[in-house]
């Protein structure tokens, strides 16, 4: 519902398990879908936005299909499938680069634990480039023909660079007129948007990690200021474990 | 893709089985799902826009789950998950006004075939108005909230005169624009739609039956003309037995 007095509130969800999550595979652009796993986070995400009353009026979502299933499948749980949808590629996962496609323990074996942390987690230094010819290269995706230019690979920091003006200028005006806006989006994303919020440093942002499913909510007072730091998950306990477990991924 | 040159295409899709449908209930604005059928029918439209080629560049759909549920399944299966969607209650249902949840088997029985087909059928003469305390009614839903005042009832005239306009205003434009525009919708809202565009009477209407399921294209010309009278199927013979099948509800 509209809350007529006062801002609304934000409502993050990174979308659940993807199939390349499993298969522990670097995702970045390319457009895997959901496991079971991830639908059922994703019922869950919506389940909980109804159990805490704190239900979407419009959502945001990346072009990326395991962020669009998230919002479908839990809106469709909260009965909030009917909202109105934005889409937008500046909410998309970090480009990954040439990494996109190859095993994270692989990676990790091959590279050693440092090289793959600074890839993984490096604020401003991004991985090789993929070359245009790559199966996971998005070079002719008619979604992104608009784009000047197709990124070839990105760091936390351009990600921040593209999601930030569209937060100031889409988003947030629609939290300021008193809408819960939902965006369901990435790991990246989510970790760029926060470091906006929370005004986080370009070396703590490194061990911020963002659980799947699992409804992060920041409450947005005047000119966008948060007020509660940190955001406040639905479910807390389950946040902590999921945040945990994102932690150690790349681990045999 | 776009299409550079020359104008879009109108692709017309109507939700397949819901529950009701399957328990032969009226449905009007109550929000029932998709069965399992019904998602197969959503599956079967998005493949077949892709193996026609007739890929959507934006969607519009009612606020109802049965139709947004097949916009955002047909478009999966199509590959086409990303772009825009735009909801509107201009595309719902016809409101069915008091016969909403009740069986059409009974009411054909207790009132009457002539009475039956004048309910499903009539141009002008709308059901009787739903109370307001009716569980089917929509008297609190949210998505509604912004409505001067939420339907009672609705005559096919009654869908026309809400939807035309809108199809004027907001749907046309972005099919001159050289956009392929899909509407995911029902089967009274369509027939309101098509009887503006291929200009049908309001006699003729009655016999006009849209196959669930079954993308219905129209070419556009200069001005919103159609160019070619009636639409075409992406699949002709499963739609013509669509509409036969369509055309027999309400038998027991």
């Amino acid at each position: 519902m509209l809350e007529i007095m006062g801002n609304g509130k934000l409502i993050l969800v990174r979308h659940g398990q993807s199939e390349w999550n499993k298969s522990n595979q670097f995702t970045g652009w390319v457009d895997v879908d959901l496991t079971e796993q991830g639908e059922a986070e994703a019922v869950n995400a919506g389940k909980l936005m109804v159990e805490k009353d704190v239900l979407p009026d419009i959502v945001f979502t990346s072009l990326l299909r395991r962020a669009i299933r998230t919002a479908n499948i839990s809106l469709n749980a909260a009965d909030r499938h009917w909202i109105p949808v934005v889409r937008n590629w500046r909410l998309n996962e970090r480009h990954y680069g040439k990494l996109q496609g190859l095993n994270k323990a692989e990676i990790r074996e091959e590279y050693g634990e440092e090289q793959f942390m600074e890839w993984r987690r490096s604020y401003d230094t991004p991985p090789p480039e993929i070359e245009t010819d790559n199966e996971y290269a998005q070079t002719d995706d008619p979604r992104y023909q608009f784009l000047p230019e197709v990124p070839r690979t990105e760091c936390l920091k351009d990600v921040v660079e593209r999601f930030q003006p569209y937060y100031e200028s889409e988003i947030l005006p629609q939290v300021l007129e008193g809408k819960n806006v939902m965006l369901a989006a990435h790991g990246n994303s989510l970790r760029a948007l926060v470091k906006y919020l929370d005004n986080i440093s370009d070396d703590d942002i490194a061990g911020l990690n963002i659980p799947t499913g699992m409804p992060l909510v920041y409450e947005i007072g005047e000119r966008g200021k948060v007020l509660n730091p940190g955001g406040t998950y639905l479910d807390p306990e389950a946040a902590e474990a999921g945040a945990a477990a994102v932690a150690n991924q790349g681990q045999k």
